[in-house]
């Protein structure tokens, strides 16, 4: 099986499984017991927090565990929107947004926000100068993906950050789902307020994410109750989930660190295949994201494709799995102005560090004896 | 190791931690994907969706699965009040919920929400006619738990329902969390609209809930996104974690099924036992729950009580755990008017199926010790 699909989801690390299994078996108790099971829970948990502020660079008390990505930006998007409204009810994002950032917006809208989604240029960047103009005294929120799910494009969030950090109520988001662990960022140095990460797209369990969160920065959270994670996010701490998503941090950071090179050089060969196909137009510009290819076959239908390559067991997909129930096209292709032939005709490769060389030649020849097969069809 | 903090937290069920295991390592598509994959996930979610409103005697699509007991909670109540607030912005619950209740309304104060919090009679039960008074015209959410965690109280939800169910605009909530396996509750027949469920309640892993949302009422979702969920709780599906609470349920009901008098029988023992210790004043009336005994040591401090059994590997607790890090006295207790040295000496035992009589015996032999040493110290 060859499984091109890693932005949609990854295979779980044996260990990280392992890892979960072996907490929820030995460290069952709850972190908020006053008893010796309760604080073993709370040792454990202290040492995640640990682990992952260190990885990333920043405080324990910086760190909110959640049950995904998701959560983690619907937190950091609704939580500053309802906490400091009084500062301003204007927000703004991107047209090129994940579905969870994009709809957490609407939905404030629907609360008496006023949000703006700046547009993307041609290549799928969003420029500095157009966050600039449309940045108000009374914007509370800009949040800016990192890597675009669907194309890959790298989004400039150090300029961005920079731009916003002497706002003292205008906070920075930033999606680093699609990013962690393959294209750096240096949260400090990007001068990010919140950052989202999720477990389940580096080779972590589903139901694990993140949120950095700055500290002095205030939310308003979505889980009210017993206070845990500094009142930020309530509810009896998912321990085995938690240490299971700091395994797969470090494990997807490791790779990163010993194999730099290894997702680049597997888009080169992939690029240099696919441009030798006359039928295909890439979509992702050059210097995007290392794991992430977009392109289409104009004329052809990606579903029919992609179930082809299915066929002999190459998993690749259409466009995002978030939005990939509604029949429309890709919204995110479309953002960029590409005409309906290509928007409707799209596919994503997604790799991760698991992937190989070898794979890439088969699915290049598997490729290369569906359109010929289907151009006689269609011929 | 006695385990009596089963209201806290249990200890998972091996076979719950194998399905979660089993279900990552072969079905870790995302339910999302248009590919073989994809559908495999999808299909054993759906499998889910089904077992569980099987058991719950629901629809399918009344499930909303959850990452826990307090996001169902904060779902349902956040989720009314900000939904329906044009038909009012009056909300009533009881001074007794849990803190993910109680704390969730007092956020919805914050954006102008008004709230009554309804108090309990002596015993610690909220009386029809007091939820009568409470409720006006612009009421459009009651949220009442059916068993209380500290005292194991068990409310009259099924009378609360049916006075509501002619409302239109006024929905009823219930935190079934600490009642479900072990106390009947006909969520039909006792006319709920919202039910919260937890899974490491139940010897089901942390992270996984649910939430019966009956057909129709809708909710402001707190997590808005992909549109999974019928687009009431966005995020990729934790599809382990689904397929092991589901697991949990089933092992909680047959347990409930085949040994409906056990946890009946340990209380019993328990009380009559502990009624034989003269320092003792029991809290929990008789007519409560099975499972939940609080009771006094007045003159004593309840933490020295729980690390001398501690010291016999005997887990109990002071007060929920999820309100225990603050040093306040049960404000569950002080909520029915108990004296200040009953409220500032209790303790709680908890049972789950897997505690026996023999436990219940060595754990008075035990206490019984403590208090002779801990009276010739103090005397």
């Amino acid at each position: 099986m060859i499984y091109f699909d890693n932005s949609a989801t990854t295979k779980p690390h044996e260990e990280v499984i392992e890892s979960y299994q072996t907490v929820s078996e030995n460290y069952y108790g709850n972190p908020s017991s006053q008893h010796q099971l309760g604080y073993d829970a709370d040792k454990l948990l202290r040492k995640a927090y640990e682990q992952a502020a260190n990885m990333l660079g920043v405080s324990n008390q910086e760190i909110i565990f959640t049950s995904g990505g998701t959560e983690s930006n619907n937190l950091a998007i609704k939580g500053i929107a309802l906490r400091y409204q009084k500062h301003g009810k204007h927000l703004v994002t991107t047209t090129i947004e994940h579905p969870s950032v994009l709809e957490a917006f609407k939905a404030l809208e629907t609360l008496g926000f006023e949000v703006t989604y700046v547009p993307v240029d041609a290549s799928g960047i969003v420029k500095l100068e157009a966050i600039k103009r449309a940045v108000r005294e009374d914007t509370i929120l800009v949040s800016v993906m990192h890597i675009n799910n669907e194309l890959g494009t790298i989004q400039p969030v150090q300029a961005i950050g920079e731009f916003l950090a002497p706002k003292k109520y205008t906070f920075f988001h930033v999606d680093h789902v699609q990013g962690y662990g393959k294209v750096e960022l240096d949260i400090t140095r990007a001068r990010i307020d919140m950052l989202s990460l999720s477990g389940h797209k580096i080779h972590g369990l589903k139901g694990t994410g993140l949120l950095y969160l700055k500290e002095n920065v205030q939310l308003f959270p979505l889980f009210h109750g017993g206070g845990q994670q500094g009142n930020l996010r309530s509810g009896t701490e998912n321990i085995a989930g938690i240490v299971s998503l700091v395994k797969a941090m470090r494990m997807v950071s490791e790779q990163q660190m010993h194999h730099p090179n290894h997702l680049h050089e597997l888009k080169a060969h992939l690029i240099s295949r696919l441009s030798s196909l006359k039928q295909v137009v890439i979509n992702t510009p050059e210097d995007a994201a290392p794991h992430i290819i977009n392109f289409s076959v104009p004329g052809y239908k990606p579903e029919v494709i992609v179930h082809a390559l299915e066929e002999r067991r190459i998993f690749v997909s259409t466009k995002s799995a978030c939005a990939s129930k509604s029949p429309d096209e890709s919204a995110v292709l479309k953002a960029i102005n590409l005409p309906a032939n290509r928007t409707k005709s799209a596919l994503r490769i997604s790799f991760s560090y698991q992937n190989s060389e070898g794979e890439i030649e088969l699915f290049y020849r598997a490729l290369q004896k569906i359109l010929r097969d289907l151009s006689q069809v269609m011929g």
